[in-house]
């Protein structure tokens, strides 16, 4: 059974038509563009960190821009996205995968775990988002059960996990990966919102 | 009168006191610092984003690292800090200046305050932190004074708008730059907190 923020129970079916194909855009994009459609709609104001870059060496290429010569993709200190949403401060980190049956944890870093449990003391929201490329499902799940999983020794979530824990990020055309609904959902107990989509 | 977090008023004396000189570090230097101490003492989670960096060219070098060998920075699209305290959602942006009598506002981008703006009415919490360096004088100014200042046509802010409107934040050994007792003066009502400082 898998849980849609709705309520609805999916069918083998339903789950197939939520399969948007080869839109050309990837995963990363299809988020900061639903979070541009939160952020035009005053919904929401979350939005993506920038890659941290470390600067070896620059040079001045002319008088008004200086530019970098030389410099090396740094692993990121915290997730990818935070922001706020209905009053509430909001961290997630996106990720996608090919496999059918798990997420491996390898997937994220270690402190971005540490990072995201710390957020949940602070009183904010923190999950992940799995796309799960070849099933064409995204879930939210809280941090809680990545830390539970990591406690009990596995290297990676099962998908009956997602399924069982998880909520399904409605997917579609208007706003592509509809995350704040599972949010809403699983946070807010709300089902349905008008407000976006 | 300028307003301390403890409700104190500064005299002359009080106020060359909060001077520190030449610790070798710079604005942002001693507050990423003192939003370390913040997130090892469990006060707040609080990161500075990353500079963005268009990437325009890279080879590999090795096979284990790829290097980037041209690219540009960019225009930050958010403030440079935000996180989470005490539940809420926190956004800032920190700027040092050399006047003496007023911030000039093209030290902020316009998107940087209509980002803050944005914050507030998701309810989070939106400032500047100031840095008057030859006055010695640190400020966190609520957003709302800013917009304020921007409506009546004015390309700064008046000196004299930090110490009416703003709150002084603390500098110290410990916390170099004690910002969140100015954000616990300014927005929770709390005075000389203990858990930090």
């Amino acid at each position: 059974m898998i849980k849609y923020p709705n309520g609805k129970v999916a069918t083998k079916t339903a789950k197939q038509n939520i399969i948007y194909k080869n839109r050309g855009l990837n995963f990363e994009d299809e988020i900061n563009l639903s979070n541009d459609y939160y952020l035009k709609e005053d919904v929401a104001v979350i939005h993506k960190k920038p890659t941290p870059i470390k600067v070896v060496a620059m040079k001045s290429s002319d008088v008004r821009r200086c530019c970098i010569t030389e410099a090396y993709f740094q692993q990121p200190s915290t997730t990818d996205y935070n922001g706020i949403y209905r009053g509430k401060y909001i961290d997630f980190e996106a990720k996608e995968t090919t496999n059918k049956t798990s997420f491996p944890l390898s997937n994220i870093l270690d402190h971005q775990i540490v990072h995201l449990e710390k957020i949940t003391k602070q009183g904010g929201i923190g999950f992940i988002i799995v796309n799960f490329k070849i099933l064409g499902e995204i879930y939210l799940l809280d941090i809680q059960y990545i830390l539970e999983v990591m406690k009990s020794g596995r290297a990676s979530i099962p998908h009956d996990v997602f399924i069982e824990k998880g909520i399904i990020v409605p997917q579609g055309y208007v706003i592509i990966i509809d995350y704040l609904k599972a949010v809403d959902s699983y946070y807010f107990n709300i089902e349905g919102v008008k407000n976006h989509g």
